[in-house]
């Protein structure tokens, strides 16, 4: 078993890098909060004995040498970045945790045939730049190093130079490493762990997604002058997308999700006709033909609702991935963890994307999840128990164990 | 008759200050532009023989003495501030229209009983700082001078902080200036005028309006893990409103405009659920009590929309004024002008707010109004004719002079 207080404090400690406005935390990727995050993690690879390897998206890598020079490592990780106005656990979790596990082996003097790898993966939270797991999808050769590095955050900066910036271009090429097996802990993020008092959730799929950015040219007019049926409105055509986009949707229950995070209205002056509103869509669903029927759908509707107003439509998909089956065989060895180690369990399809989404494209992958408060994530006030981040790492520990020896 | 070669080049010369990206103006009142247009304007005041005065709102009154030194003066003016990316004329064309009626007073000998006071108000757009016509507002005794001092732009500096820094607090009482008559020449910001070939609007009213200010607060989550039904969607509720403004507005037709120009989602990230929304909301009408109506409408119906989907709604009125009627009088001798001088002209209500509203609380006011190509404004490609400006500052010339000499 891991030692449950050590990781508290150790995801506590972290949490102080990048504090939020709310208790939670604002450390989002290759800000100067992220580079502090990557040092403090560091050091504590360094004194846990771990080799550290940065490839060239900045992801690092810290192994713990196995026994047999031949086998490929076994990779256990998640990412260290968060939402602007993000928890202390999403991610941090995952990457401390897999830390946790070695340390643990290390107390406990564990040795395995394959190593292990401690991964804490760049840009997973895609809020700064576009698309999420940015780095574990280049990893995957989904995604090409060149389209990364020129991925423009909000200012205009690119992923490349703030990269560059922070120092933490690796020189490994990314992908060269090849995997065993790679799992990743990670707390729900949603609230069916908690309702139905589990202590584990067995993770078998992962939903599929698109994320979809519009941009809609209406007429910059006057607000008092201009008569209702002369205006070419973009901030109404944007209006009735959103809830187009919402039925969509509630049309696609159960089983799918859609909605509209993020909105730029301009000029944005409260006597002035929106000219531009550009904003982003994001649906999901674990099957393939309702995801992309709601996209079809969604890329339907949206210029017909234009062409009413006379508002320009274009549409752009900034971030994809199919719907994900993890590897049966890992999928076992979680769930005889949690079985052997007593807890309780029931297997869950993840509702959010993860890294080990785009690594189950080149090995074998599955994660465990643990119960958050609520349900609440994405949020400053998300929250889990102690008890819960260490029984998931307990199960993560027997389950990483099992892989590493055969 | 005025030259109407100078006004144009003194236009020209202005919009030269505070450029904006697409061939008008980005002039927000208080920034250091509005600083340097209010310098060119004082330095052709100078020139023109006028005495500056300065109020404690930063308002400049540039008067041409009378024969009569009891008399009260004519003033006659409007706003060099502009929208974040307004055009070259509204509210400048009414302040170097009202210098080129002095200066062509000067050219021609005219001496007259009362005084003519050329003004330029600050902070008429609002854009920076709501409500609109704020100076001219507290000038008419409707809002108070610390109320204005403490209003906020969007990155929180007041007023009366960004008045200093530009150094334009003047040492006059705000309103302590009393006034024989007051004239506002102005584009019309709408397309009728042009629509039915007219030279001159002869200004009878102006319309009505409210701005309010909704904030709008659910619950951030995750877009891909929380399901449909758990979701408290603040960005939903906001489209619902919006759509039911413009119904509010539709069901007012005809003499009703509503709509809503400004939005902030928050925390605005892609897979985030949006936890706040404020926006405003810009409702106007002739009518008063469709005017009241429609407000009364838009409270009673925004909560219940919320209150559906589990968000909280909170709503202030940050800018109000009840519909105008001007004055007979002067209104006359607007027509009187246009029709001696062989303009083409009809009647017109004007659709935005003006500080002519608010001097009308104050002294008998009213306006000119000139056609602008489509009727648009409060757009960079805002554009009028040479000939247009000229025929609507002849009629100022003459409507003024009447007015100045009784
Ligand atoms: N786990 C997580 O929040 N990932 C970010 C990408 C997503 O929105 O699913
Ligand atoms: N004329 C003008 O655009 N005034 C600003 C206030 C308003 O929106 O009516």
């Amino acid at each position: 078993r891991v030692n449950g207080d050590r990781l508290w404090d150790s995801l506590m400690e972290m949490a102080k890098i990048g504090p939020g406005v709310a208790g939670g935390n604002n450390r989002q990727t290759l800000t100067d909060a992220d580079k502090e995050g990557r040092e403090l993690f560091k050091s504590w690879c360094d004194e846990a004995g771990l080799t550290m390897g940065v490839d060239k998206m900045g992801t690092m890598f810290a192994m713990r040498a196995g026994e047999d020079p031949e086998a490929l490592p076994v990779y256990v990780g998640s990412h260290l970045d968060t939402q602007p106005t993000g928890g202390k656990y999403d991610g941090v979790l995952g990457v401390l945790g897999a830390l946790e596990v070695v340390r643990s082996m290390n107390d406990l003097g564990i040795k395995t045939k394959h190593p292990v790898v401690v991964t804490n993966w760049t840009n997973e939270e895609g809020a700064r730049f576009a698309p999420a797991m940015l780095a574990s999808g280049v990893f995957a050769g989904v995604l090409s190093l060149d389209y990364a590095y020129g991925r423009k955050d909000p200012e205009g900066k690119t992923f490349g130079d703030e990269l560059q910036r922070i120092g933490w271009v690796g020189d490994e090429e990314v992908g060269a490493r090849k995997m065993h097996a790679y799992y990743e802990l990670h707390i729900e993020q949603g609230p069916i762990l908690e309702a139905e008092g589990k202590d584990i959730g067995v993770v078998t799929h992962c939903q599929g997604l698109w994320w979809l950015e519009f941009t809609l040219t209406g007429k910059a007019a006057h607000t008092g002058s201009t008569p209702m049926n002369l205006r070419v409105n973009a901030g109404l055509a944007f209006a009735r997308i959103l809830e187009m986009v919402q039925k969509v949707a509630m049309d696609a229950q159960p089983g799918a999700v859609g909605g509209v995070g993020q909105v730029f209205f301009s000029p944005n002056s409260r006597n002035v006709i929106p000219e531009t509103v550009t904003f982003t869509v994001d649906i999901r669903s674990p099957d393939q033909e309702k995801l992309d029927g709601m996209r079809a759908k969604i890329e339907a509707e949206a210029p017909k609702i234009c062409a009413e107003l006379g508002v320009e439509c274009s549409i752009e998909a900034v971030g994809h991935f199919d719907p994900v089956t993890f590897d049966p065989e890992l999928v076992s060895a979680v769930r005889n963890a949690a079985e052997t180690l007593g807890y309780s369990h029931m297997n869950l399809i993840s509702g959010a994307g993860h890294d080990a989404c785009w690594a189950a494209q080149v090995a074998p992958a599955t994660m465990v999840m643990c119960p958050c408060v609520g349900g609440l994530s994405h949020n400053e006030a998300e929250e889990i128990s102690k008890e819960w981040a260490t029984a998931g790492t307990d199960v993560l520990l027997r389950a990483v164990v099992e892989t590493a020896q055969i």
